[in-house]
C-alpha cells in the first residue's frame, strides 16, 4: 500500500470483461476488494491529509513529523530525547536526524541531563515556540478547518475516536 | 509523524507542571494537541493496522503493498504496468522493484504489449492466484474479522466511507 494519490471514483459497470491476456480498452481499473480493505483506505486518506498538511504549513516549512515533535516538546518541556521519540514511536536514528534539522534551524536545543550525562534534555527555543504558534494557526485555520468542512464536526470527532481505538486496542 | 507504535492511553491529570528546563519525574507524556490532530491519528492507526496485517499474512509473506498489487492484477488482468502503478499511486521505481520481487517468486509475469513494445502487460500466474486466495482468507478471517470485532460492522462501514471521502475529496 505504498500509495500516494487517491484513486478517482471507480466503476466497473461500464468495463467489458476480457479473457486473461487480452489488452483492455483504457479506462479506470476495477478496485475489487481493495475498496473494502481498511488498511488501504487508511493509507490513502493519511497520504492525502499529509499532502494537504505540507501545503498548508509550507510558509513555516514543517513536516507533519516535525510538527508533532514541536507540539510534544511544547507540552512536555525538559523531557529527554528517548521519552519523546518513544512516545511518538520514531526510531532513534530517524529522530536524531530530525533533531539535527530542527536544532540547525534554531527551533530546539539539546542539553546534557544533569542527572544522566548520557541523556539529552530537549527544549524549544523562543524561535521554536514562535514557529510552532504560526504552524498551529495555519493547521487550525486552513488544514483542520477544511477537513471539518468536508466531513463535519461530529464525524471528525467520531473518526478521531475510532482511529484512537484502533491505534490503542487493535 | 514518522510513528510506528500507538502511544498508551495518556493522562495529564497526574503529571505535575514543572518550570521549563527542570527534569520531570518519569511517566507518560502529555499528548497536548497531538491527540486532536487527524493526520497523526490516521498515521498511528494505519501503522497499527499494517503491523497486524503483516502478522496475519506472514504465512504467505506478503506486504500490504504487494497484496494490493495482486488484488488489482486479479481484478484487472492484462492491464499494463503504468495503469496499475498509477491506480495504486506507487512511484515507478518502487513499483518496478516490487514487481521484480513478485515475479522472482513466480507470482506474476510481465510481457511486452503486442500494441506497444515499450509497455508491459501484467498477469498473475497460477501460483500468484493461489497465493492471493490464501492471503485473502487470512486477511478476512483474522485481520478484518478482528477489526470488525473491535469497532463493529457499522462503524467499520462508516469509517471506510469517511476515509474514502477524505482520500477523494479533501
Amino acid at each position: 500500500m505504498t500509495v500516494s494519490k487517491p484513486a478517482a471514483g471507480k466503476s466497473i459497470s461500464d468495463r467489458k470483461q476480457h479473457p486473461a491476456g487480452v489488452v483492455h480498452e483504457s479506462g479506470e481499473l476495477a478496485m475489487g476488494e481493495l475498496a473494502g480493505l481498511l488498511g488501504y483506505a487508511l493509507k490513502r486518506a493519511q497520504l492525502r491529509v499529509f499532502e494537504d498538511f505540507l501545503h498548508c504549513v509550507a510558509p513555516v516549512q514543517l513536516t507533519p513529523a516535525q510538527f508533532s515533535v514541536l507540539l510534544l516538546l511544547d507540552a512536555n518541556p525538559g523531557r529527554n530525547q528517548t521519552e519523546i521519540a518513544t512516545t511518538l514511536g520514531i526510531l532513534r536514528p530517524n529522530f536524531v536526524a530530525m533533531l539535527d534539522a530542527l536544532e540547525g534551524r534554531g527551533l530546539c536545543v539539546r542539553t546534557r541531563s544533569p542527572n544522566d550525562r548520557r541523556s539529552h534534555i530537549l527544549m524549544l527555543t523562543d524561535k521554536g515556540r514562535a514557529t510552532l504558534a504560526r504552524a498551529k494557526k495555519l493547521v487550525e485555520t486552513q488544514h483542520e478547518a477544511r477537513l471539518i468542512e468536508l466531513i463535519g464536526e461530529d464525524n471528525r470527532t467520531a473518526l478521531l475516536a475510532m482511529l484512537a481505538k484502533i491505534a490503542r486496542e487493535f
